[in-house]
C-alpha cells in the first residue's frame, strides 16, 4: 500500500482508530486556533500575550497549510476535493494569514477558520446527514414549502407592523424611518427585545402587546415543523429496525424480540438489528 | 382561444411554465417595490437617491395598476375577483400612490403593498391551505377552543399580575398606572423584556421571577398545540397513501387496506404501496 | 316551572340559546368593567372621563351585585355555590367597590374582577377540562413529577449560577447580593433579559453565555412535556372515534369508512361517529 | 433489627412512611437553609436579622453535620456512600460553614448547599431516571450526537456572526473585540437581548435581523429533540402494558401480543389489557 493511499485513509476515512484520532486532534487544533485569533483581538490580552498568540497562530497556519497540501496530495480525486465545500473551507482557513502580510485588516478574516469546526460532522460520521439521499435533507426538502411560507408570512407581518408603528410612534421614540421600525418589529417578534427602540405612546404599546402575543403563535410554527419532521424520521427509523416474521409476515417487533408476538414463530436470526 | 381566456390562464392559473414565470416575476416586483418604499423613508438615502426611488415607485405603481386592470378584464367572474381578498389587496396596493398626489402623508400607506407578498401562497399552490375545506383550516378550527382559552388565560394572568405589580412597585419604577403595568406583564410573559419598565423592589423582583417561570409553561402551550396539529396532519397524510379503488374511485386508503372502505371492493394488488 | 328554576337554567346552564346569550353578554360586561377600572388609573383619562368611568364602574358593580344575589337565589344548592371557586370570585368581584367607600386604596382590588374572565371556561363548555375526572387534569397529574423535577432543577441551577455570578461580577455590575444575582439568573434563563443587571467582566460574560445556551435546553423541557401530553390526549381521542368491525374485530377505521378495510364487511351504522 | 439497619432504612429507603417523612423534612430544611444564606447577603436584612440568620445557619450546619455522620454510620457500604455523588454533595454542604471560621469569603460557598435540593430526585423515587439503564439516560445517549452537532453548529454560527458584526459595527457600538461580539451573538441568538451591545448601523441591524430569524430555527431544534425523545418514551411506555408471561416471567409486551416475544409461550388471555 503506497504512502498516498495510506495518508488518504487516515485523513479522509473515519473508520480506523488512527483516522479517528487524527480527526479528534484536528478538531481540537481548529478550536484552539479559533480561540487564539479571538483572544488576539482583546486589547488587554494582546498587550501581555501578543507575541505568544502570534507564534501560536502562525504555528496553526503552518499546520493547516501542511494538512491542506497533504489532503490535495492524497485525495483520490484531487480536483474534486479542491472544489468541494470542505476543500474551499480548508483553503480559506489559511489564506487570510498569508494575506495579512500584505494587506492590513485581512487578519480579521482568519476567523473564517471557525467554518472548519463543521468538520465535526465528518468525525461523527454525520456526512450522510448532509448527503443528497439522506433522511434529514429529504425531510428538509419536504418542509421547504412550509418554511418559505413561514418566512414570507413573518416578512409581511414585520413590514406591515413596522410601518404602522412608524406612523403611530414617530421619530420621538426612535422609530426614525420604516426600515428601523421593521427592525424593531423583528427584534420584538423574535422576543429578543433589546430596548433601544421602544413604544412610548399608549396606542403604540397596545399594538406592541398584540405583536408579542402574536409572536407566541409565530415562534410555535418553526418548532412545530422541526419537531414533526424529527418525530417522523425517528418513527421511520424505529419502524425500520423492527424484524420481519417469515411465518405470518408481521413486521413490527421490539428490538429484543426472539419470537413473533402474533404467531409465536421464532424470528430469523439474520434479521437481528445491529442496534 | 380568445385574448381574455389566454391572459386569464397566465394570470390566474399556476400550472403552465408561462404562468409560473409570471408569478415569480410578480413576486420579485412586489418585493422590490416594498423595498423601494421603505428605503425612501430613510433620510440619508432620500437625499442621494430620492429621484431614482420616486421614479421606481411610480413605475411599480403603473405596473401594478395595469396588472390590476388586466386581472379585472380577464377574470372569469369579474365582480367576484374585485370583491375577493386578493382583489381588495391589489387595489389597496396602488391606491395610496395616487392619493399621495392629493393628501400629504398618505404615501406611507404604500407599504400596504407588502400584503401582496401573500401572493406567494398562490405561487406555491398553497391556496388549498387557505381554502374552506383544507386540512390546515380544519386543524385550526379544531384547536379554536384551545386558542381562545389560551388567550383568555393569558389576558387574565397579565391583568392580575399587572395590577399586583402596580401596587407593589408604584410609579417610582415606571409602573405609572395599571395599563402600563399590564403592558409590562405582557412584555415579560412573552420573554421580550425591553427593560424600560423593570421591578426594583425585592418583592417586585420575586413576583417578576414567578411570572417568568410561569411564562415557561405559557409559551409551551401554543407550541404544543401547533406541533400536535401539524403532527396529526402529517400522520394522516402519511397513512393515506394513494391506493386507487377501481370501483368507486376513492383514492385515499390506509397502507394495510385490502378492501375499499367506501364501497367494499377489493383493492388492486399492484396498487400496493412499497412502504 | 318556577321562577327560581327558570333563572337557574338561564344562569347556570349553557345549553339553551337564552343561557348562551346571557353568558356572552356577561363576558362582555366583565371585559368592559375590567377595562374601565384599568383606564380609571391613567391620569390623563381620569381628568377627562373620570366621572363617566366612575358611573360606569358603579353600574357594573350594581349589575354584578344583582347577578350575584340572583345566582344565590336560583342555585340548586345555595351554600355549595357560595363556597365554590366561582362563587367566591363573584363575591370578590363586587366587594372592593363597596370597601372603597370606607377604605382608601381598596378600589385597586377591583381588578380582581379580571378573575371573572375565567367564566369563559364555562361558556365554552370547558368546565370538563377543569373537572376531577377530565383528560387534561389526568394528563397534568401524570406529568406532575416531571414538572416538580423541572422546577427543582431550575431552582438549583439559578441559585448556583446566581451565587457564582455574585462572586465573579461583584457589586460594580449590579450584582449587589445573592438574591439579586439569582433574580438575574432567572431573567437570563427565561430569555427575558431586561438589561438592568448585566455581566461586564470577560469571565462573567463567558459564564452568562453558558447559562444562555443551557437555557435553550431548559426551555425545551416544559414545551416537550406539554406537547407530549397534548399529543397523547389527541391520539387517544382520535383512536376512540374509530369504529369497531363486528366481523374481524379490527378497531381502527377512518371516520368516513363504511366498509372494514381488512375483511370488507359493512361496518355497523350505530357505531358511526357523531363528528 | 440493629440501630444501624433501622437508621439506614429511614435515611436511605423511600418506601416506608417514616422514611418519606424524613425526606420531606430534610428537603424543607435544605430549602430554608439556602434561603437563610441568600438573605444573609442582603445588606438591609443583615442589619436587622443578622444574628437570627447566623444562629439559623449554624443550626442547619449542625443538623446537616449530624445527618452526614449518621449517613456514614448507617450506610450499608460506607466508602461507596462517601465517594458517591450525594455523599460528596452532603460533605460540600457543611464544609464551607466550618471553613468560614478560618478563611474570609468562604461563607459564600455555603450556597453549594443548594445542590442538596437535588435530593428531591430521591424523594420522588426518580433515581431510576438517573440510573445507568434508565429510559431517560438511554434517550439522552441516543440523541447525544444530535446535541453535539447542534452545539457545534451554534458555536460556528456565533463565531462567524460575531466576527462579521465586529467588522461591520466596530467599537463605536460596543463591539470592542471579537469575543465581545461573539458574546453579543449568543445573547441575540438565545433571544435574551440585554441591550448593552446593540447594532446601530443599517448593515449591522440588517445582519442582526437575519440572525434573529435564524434564531427561530435554532431554538426549535433542542425543543424538537427533547419533545421527540419524550414522545418516544411515552409511546413505548403506553404500548408496553403489563402482560405477564407465566412461563419466562417477561412483563413488558405490546397490547396486541398473543405470544411472549422472549420464549414464544402463549400469553394468558385474562391478562389482556382492557383498553
Amino acid at each position: 500500500m503506497g504512502l498516498r493511499k495510506r495518508l488518504g485513509d487516515i485523513i479522509f476515512e473515519t473508520n480506523t482508530p488512527v483516522s479517528r484520532g487524527f480527526d479528534v486532534v484536528l478538531l481540537w487544533a481548529i478550536l484552539l486556533s479559533v480561540l487564539a485569533v479571538m483572544l488576539e483581538g482583546v486589547a488587554s490580552i494582546q498587550v501581555r500575550f501578543g507575541t505568544a498568540l502570534r507564534v501560536l497562530e502562525w504555528s496553526f497556519t503552518g499546520l493547516f497549510t501542511v494538512e491542506y497540501l497533504v489532503r490535495i496530495y492524497s485525495a483520490r480525486k484531487r480536483l474534486r476535493y479542491v472544489g468541494s465545500f470542505f476543500g474551499i473551507v480548508d483553503l480559506l482557513a489559511v489564506l487570510p494569514s498569508y494575506l495579512s502580510l500584505f494587506f492590513i485588516g485581512s487578519q480579521y478574516f482568519i476567523v473564517i477558520r471557525a467554518l472548519r469546526m463543521l468538520r465535526v460532522f465528518r468525525v461523527l460520521k454525520l456526512v450522510r446527514f448532509l448527503g443528497e439521499a439522506s433522511v434529514l435533507s429529504r425531510a428538509l426538502r419536504a418542509s421547504r414549502e412550509k418554511i418559505v411560507v413561514f418566512l414570507v408570512a413573518v416578512l409581511t407581518i414585520v413590514v406591515i407592523v413596522g410601518s404602522v408603528m412608524f406612523l403611530v410612534e414617530g421619530e420621538a421614540s426612535g422609530y426614525t424611518n420604516i426600515p428601523v421600525s421593521v427592525y424593531w418589529a423583528i427584534v420584538t417578534l423574535a422576543t429578543v427585545g433589546y430596548g433601544d427602540i421602544i413604544p412610548t405612546t399608549p396606542l403604540g404599546r397596545f399594538l406592541a402587546a398584540i405583536v408579542m402575543i402574536l409572536g407566541y403563535g409565530v415562534i410555535a410554527v418553526p418548532t412545530g415543523i422541526v419537531t414533526t419532521e424529527l418525530a417522523r424520521v425517528s418513527r421511520e427509523n424505529e419502524r425500520r429496525q423492527h424484524q420481519h416474521c417469515h411465518h405470518c409476515g408481521l413486521e413490527e417487533h421490539d428490538d429484543d424480540a426472539v419470537f413473533c408476538r402474533r404467531c409465536g414463530e421464532r424470528l430469523a436470526p439474520e434479521a437481528e438489528p445491529t442496534a
